[in-house]
């Protein structure tokens, strides 16, 4: 059974914010054998120069893969589909692989599939990130006090599935847990891409230009994500969006209900919503840190 | 025409948070004859010893409403109707009535109908409040940059309409405009009242209990407003219906057009709607102080 220590030799595939403050977290940790791929010799010789990496490649170098013992992808859904498919099969078995999608259902499977037999791939959610990207940006301390969840298939084993919590453990994660994929991706468009798509919505539903002369905190706070990156987001919506149509409808059955007391002038029920509102806000709080 | 100076005398009705900021901000501009009415006489004797009024009084005094030549009304919507329905009759002709009233079109009509004849009402909203109520709380520092929106109705003069604005610069507004009862209405709908309906909803769509241990930022932004004092914002909702049914409606297409995108797989119908949003969104930024 493989266990992470300070050797362990791990390539990171995608060098932008989160691949580059994987590489940062563990090279401050002491790890020596870290290694990364970027698509711009730029990003690969800013790595190095910057002591995040051991060794590095603008191309996809046989060799490292071949010498990697873990391999971390970060690289958006669709560019990881892709690379799995046209070079997965240079992996060796026995290497673990994991990545850092937000959406999972509609990932394990075909990475899974697109990786030869012997290589096992565990999928984790690191949920951190920052409003900029690239690896000028990256900063290990978005892992602090943050959740990191490993969401396993039915074809993990359990030593496979350790070794990325531990990774976790290294990179500084607040909180390391388990979820299935499908209690994932519920999780995740909820609280997530649903708050992406109500803050939308808020922002197409209203084109009064003077709403910003009037407006207040609590419409600033609500639609603070409408300012949102459309290539990411709608490819997320898109990954997701069985659990998002879910989402989408107990949302709106809530707001149709409350439509529906306020014409009927039914005052006590429009109190009832609050309170239970009240009620499981308020653990929100208690939380928080 | 009446010009407001250090010795008009002004009494306010209801000294909680916004009376008692009322009070505060006046008095600190040397104001010499402020009067408050407070149903405990304990707010009044506070109001009095902090230097917040000069006379005031837990009952209808009546020689006081016959001093005043401007009143300002700073209570609940609904308690602002009673006492004018039972005590306007007391109040002198060529008085000055204002109040801080947040809904508006049901408001005017009936306050106007039941003071005497030669006392104008003119309404108006300072966008201003705390989430803490009660005159211990009283801060003139909340009206620093704020909004105060005058409501004029068609029964104004010019010149009284022009009195309530310099009591919104004396007490320290930093926008102050005009709109109709119907366009305020409609503004604060969308702002205020909404934005409360979507974060109650929100909360009661999900009743899973683990959501607190995965939740990020813009969840917790969303949903802050969701602990909510249902008695005051019920009362809000109802007395605003129309123009809240009518954005409740406008938000619902929207949320509905998203999810019929979504449920196509229309990625750039998506990307459109994303991209509407960031355009308007970004004009809040660049207002933001």
């Amino acid at each position: 059974m493989m266990q992470l220590h300070r050797d362990t030799r791990i390539l990171i595939v995608g060098l932008g914010l989160l691949g580059g403050s994987y590489a940062m977290a563990l090279k401050k940790k002491g790890f020596r054998c870290i290694y990364g791929f970027a698509r711009r010799q730029e990003t690969v010789d800013y790595a190095f120069e910057h002591g995040l990496i051991d060794e590095g490649s603008s191309s996809v170098d046989e060799d490292l893969i071949a010498r990697a013992e873990m391999i971390v992808f970060a690289l958006y859904p669709t560019v990881l589909l892709d690379w799995v498919k046209q070079y997965g099969r240079l992996i060796r078995p026995g290497t673990v692989v994991t990545d850092v999608t937000g959406v999972k259902s509609c990932i394990i499977d075909p990475v899974t599939a697109a990786l030869p037999e012997g290589v096992e791939f565990v999928s984790v959610h690191p949920m951190a990130g920052r409003e900029v990207g690239g690896i000028e940006n990256a900063d290990d301390g978005i892992f602090d006090g943050a959740n990191y969840i490993v969401v396993p298939s039915d074809k993990n084993t359990e030593s496979a599935i350790l070794l990325c919590e531990d990774l976790g453990r290294e990179l500084g994660f607040g909180r390391i847990s388990r979820l299935s994929p499908a209690e994932h991706d519920d999780m995740i468009a909820f609280l997530s891409q649903l708050t992406h798509c109500v803050a939308v919505s808020l922002m197409c539903a209203n084109e009064d230009d003077r709403l910003v002369d009037y407006t207040g905190d609590s419409f600033r706070d609500l639609t603070r994500i409408a300012r949102i990156n459309d290539e990411m987001w709608s490819e997320l919506f898109l990954l997701n969006k069985e659990s998002l149509l879910r989402q989408m409808d107990r949302f709106l059955e809530q707001v149709n209900r409350m439509r529906e007391l306020l014409s009927q002038g039914d005052r006590e029920g429009l109190r009832e919503m609050m309170r239970t509102s009240t009620e499981r806000r308020a653990k929100f709080d208690k939380k928080k840190k």
